[in-house]
């Protein structure tokens, strides 16, 4: 078949494709990541080029105005190659790379970041180095060389230490090459230690970890000083599985092939080596001074990290290939950090349920009190867990990605340009913030959880959600009613920004699936809200969450604002724990033989709670009493 | 640089090598292997070959007869290719391989491995098979796929079951394509479970393991039927090795650098693997249904199937890279049989007491009775082991390779064609048997034991070992003095077979090393040697080895016959117990730690205690009463 090159503007990077490949596809290949929703099927209308020179056809699509059309702006997905080409990359439509992003305020991002480690927690990092000056050998003392090194290990109390054959191949050269000097790493886990490294010299003052959260949508790690537990530094990438396709779903899909899953495996697998490289380099660390890392991920985002099968996940009953995982080398799984550094994952409950939950609950605390607690974690999915020191329940509301900004007209993510919060001053005069300060080009869930409010707040839209014809800012549109967020002359983009009629019922949905899952596990383990103690936030939202507003348009239960806690990013801070510590490693592994799985689609009352749920704030004034009351 | 073509009779194997190389090196390329004690040096003059045509340059050497030279015969090591050759070898020069061997004759073979399990020891095999048939997930019951697994092992009292990824990522497919039916292979290794197969359906009646007995000169494999302990087959092979050098050092100079470390790894593990493929045929196995083995061979051996730097192992002060060893995947080492197959290392005591002797001291049972035995192993080193079930103490004498056929003119392994015993009948009459009773071609280790027994007690030769000129037998050839043993009209290959001067300097060389190692093991426990009850006789020289002989030339020392118990392949015998007890492999872990090393060249009595044991039968009458009295 005819191959034709593509050359990708600004980065000049360029590709030879065969004949009829699309131009999303194309760009993955060379290395140039796009926004793509909905995974290449035409229907997000994110991955928009403009087409510069060559053949090609395009199909045509709902998702392109005739504006675009008359600049040559075309949607890669729908576009196929048909002779050499020049395509140029639209700002909004690139995927923003680790360096680039600033996806938050720094302060607030420490804030997001820095929850400190809970107390109770002892210091026993995953791996440990100790400097080893070993005595030669001599015809009176003649061990072997292994012998030599465990029995000074013995010295130091540690025992029964395992190795490798690997390593053990590599010992005789080391230790003469030192002059018996030399520096032993070793990883503790399942109650054993294991030397996982030999070094010539003391390099023990030199041991780094890295916690990682690998999220559907962001990856964020941290490096960690294995010597005292500080936190060096955190970075963000946008997660280059997002080329195909926004939802875990998607992913899913795309991975059902061995072809599809080695590239999604490929994908997240760089996205968090770029990251690490980012780090080492701010940082001057050596990779193989890492010799340590935590995965914290939701089960679709681990089964993919791992290269495991994600098909049966999405398939009724919903089955994980595992929820407990082996810790694994750094090689096996390709991070790259010191090739036998160790990987520990966090293990999960479900299939929705995964060890971001754990790191949650474990960072939460909710495992160690007498008082009943929940954890919402509000994100695709909203995974809710209810208990105490006694029992846990969980269970997964599938919310749909409108809070994270996607299947909404002018949804985005919490980056910067992303309103996250939203007033209306007077009729027709609102006030909004926007992260980053500056010009907004769209809207973050934060910000639609405000707007949402503040709209029914101000009558512009009834209980039902429907969109009441009332000031100048409500009007027709393209996509049917919509209400103006931001003008033309506002935005960073030169286009309106609003909020469509469609939009409002996916929010609604979202929010209504979670209220469901709250109500649901409390239905089913027959207590009151109002028993609840303290209500922990993690997830997405972040720290933006208002809860005020939150409770008006009925996403969290009418109660004091006190008992509401931001918690942050739990994975992170999880995966950090339990980098550092064996006791959180070992609560852990309690908290996921101890947590029972609430499957919602069993539940009966669950699809009565959604319809009920489905209005602003909720068909039961009783339920919500101040928002009735007006707050 | 010019590349020829070598042809080597009578296989027809062809290969090309650039002009220079030996036919030696060449033939090996070739996958033709011939005998080569001394590892191409020009020294042992075994690798002999007819050059039937071609152009080349040989090294003039006094190992080639004047009819040798004028039949076009000469050492292949020493013959250099300078254009296209047809060589043929000769047939005492070619490496028996595993299948057309036959070392023993069949009923001395069979009494030679078949040791019985020691009472004692429980029956649990490396490896087990158990068929599981699994509950189909549901929304009620929809733990992970490898959750499922794991709670029906823990039905069956198998808990805290470790995994590896490798594995995890095949659950998925193989469960749904069994229809949930499957067969999970697990190891039993330091006091946990770990599974290392599933395959679908029900195979568990067919696990199979092997047991390896790895010798510098000879490979023995067993199969097992895991199901019952019982031993299927046994198959030997000479160790490809053996093509660079007999003996140890020469091995171990050979493997020194990276490339020669590799091609030494490769020749023991293609030796190991056809031995396993003769058996796997011959008794219909198939190599994925092997799925356990253990490996028992000295220090070198074990450093060099592991692919491990043996090099410290013969430098001063003599120290093994490890000498206890963790199991690995078969895949690790390329040994064919499952490929997640474990091996079982047996763990050793320093760079001259291997595993082979920890399997010795296992199988003789010296660690668990209050009596003190002692166990001796006649090889290249006598490794010697006293003790009872509260200590134990071993060294190793460097007996060097006479007894094995090494170094001595008509030396050869016990194989067919051996002279293996020696009777002088009346004077210049002589009368012997022969191993496989052909006409003979060389003498064996036994045979050397009763030529020098029979010397001595006939007056041939006196206490100092020279040979005293007297009867026609005694004359002087080649290499000085000599005793023929066979005339050329009753050999197999048409040339007289003798022993020489040189030949008797050597081997009371051995017999002296190897009894100064009893003799210093005993002073050192301050003990006399009539206080030790048994002497169990390992290694090579099998039930060949004639006591009363052995006594006479001061090989053993002089105490009753009934005393001395042959215990044959004990290497081998151990492996086989390792791989169906789990007693025995904690017991063999126990026998490592508890067994003290002496270094003989330590020993201030060692020196005196060998010049002593130089004479025949030793300096003291005192210490040989029978033998003075006439036996």
């Amino acid at each position: 078949m005819a191959e034709y090159e593509i050359v990708f503007l600004p980065d000049g990077k360029k590709i030879k494709v065969p004949s009829g490949t699309d131009v999303l596809s194309a760009a993955l290949k060379a290395g140039v990541f796009l926004v793509s929703s909905c995974g290449g099927k035409g229907i997000c209308g994110r991955c928009k080029v403009k087409i510069i020179s060559g053949d090609f056809i395009s199909e045509p699509t709902g998702k392109i105005s005739s504006d675009e059309k008359k600049s040559n702006i075309y949607l890669a997905c729908q576009t196929f190659v048909k002779g050499n080409m020049k395509a140029e990359i639209l700002p909004q439509s690139r995927l923003p790379e680790s360096s680039s992003v600033v996806l938050f305020e720094k302060s607030e991002e420490l804030k997001h970041f820095e929850i400190p480690v809970p107390e109770g927690f002892d210091f026993s990092p995953l791996t440990e180095k100790i400097f080893l000056d070993l005595p030669h050998p001599s015809l009176q003392d003649n061990i072997s060389d292994l012998g030599r090194i465990l029995r000074a290990l013995q010295d130091k109390e540690i025992r029964n230490t395992e190795i490798d054959l690997s390593l053990i191949r590599k010992i005789p050269q080391v230790l003469r090459e030192s002059n018996w000097q030399i520096t032993a790493t070793f990883v503790r886990i399942n109650k054993k230690e294991k030397i996982t490294g030999i070094e010539p010299g003391n390099t023990s003052h030199r041991n780094f970890g890295i916690a990682i959260d690998i999220g559907t949508t962001t990856i964020v790690v941290s490096l960690i000083d294995l010597k005292n537990g500080k936190t060096i530094g955190t970075e963000i990438s946008l997660n280059r599985q997002a080329t195909h396709g926004d939802d875990i779903i998607s992913r899913i899909v795309y991975a059902e092939d061995k072809e599809g899953l080695e590239q999604m495996h490929h994908l997240v697998v760089e996205t968090i080596n770029e990251t690490i490289q980012t780090l080492a380099t701010k940082y001057k660390v050596h990779h193989d001074e890492i010799t340590a890392g935590v995965c914290s991920g939701n089960m679709t985002m681990i089964h993919l990290l791992l290269k495991i099968d994600p098909s049966f996940l999405r398939r009724e009953p919903y089955i994980p290939a595992a929820n407990y995982f082996p810790a694994v080398n750094a090689i096996e799984v390709g991070i790259r950090i010191n090739p036998a550094g160790v990987l520990y994952i966090v293990g999960g409950v479900s299939s929705y349920v995964g060890g971001d939950i754990t790191s949650g609950v474990l960072i939460s605390g909710i495992f160690q009190h007498k008082e009943l607690q929940m954890l919402i974690d509000i994100g695709t999915n909203g995974e809710i867990v209810l208990g105490n020191k006694d029992w846990l329940i969980c269970c997964s509301a599938s919310a749909g990605p409108a809070f994270e900004g996607s299947g909404v007209k002018d949804g985005m993510r919490a980056i910067t340009g992303a309103v996250r919060s939203f007033r209306i001053v007077k009729p027709d005069q609102v006030k909004y913030s926007v992260v980053g300060n500056v010009a907004p080009i769209g809207i973050c869930g934060s910000g639609y959880v405000e707007i949402l409010a503040e709209l029914f707040s101000s009558g512009i839209i009834d209980r039902s959600g429907n969109l009441v014809e009332k000031g100048e800012r409500v009007r027709y549109g393209s996509d049917g009613m919509e209400f103006v967020i931001a003008y033309k002359n506002e935005t960073g983009h030169g286009k309106d920004i609003v909020i469509t009629q469609i939009d409002i019922e996916n929010l609604l949905r979202a929010k209504a699936a979670i209220f469901a899952g709250i109500r649901s596990l409390v239905a089913r383990m027959d207590i009151k809200l109002s028993e609840i103690e303290r209500f922990c936030i993690g997830g997405g939202f972040g720290n933006y969450l208002n809860i005020d507003k939150s409770i008006t348009i009925g996403l969290l239960p009418d109660l004091p604002v006190e008992k509401f806690i931001f918690m942050g990013n739990t994975s992170l801070a999880g995966a950090r724990v339990l980098l550092i510590s064996a006791t959180a490693r070992s609560m852990a592994e309690e908290i996921t033989r101890k947590m029972t799985y609430l499957e919602l689609s069993m539940e009966n009352s669950y699809m009565e709670e959604y319809l009920s749920a489905l209005f602003v704030p909720h068909t039961s004034e009783e339920l919500f009493p101040t928002v009735f009351k007006g707050r």
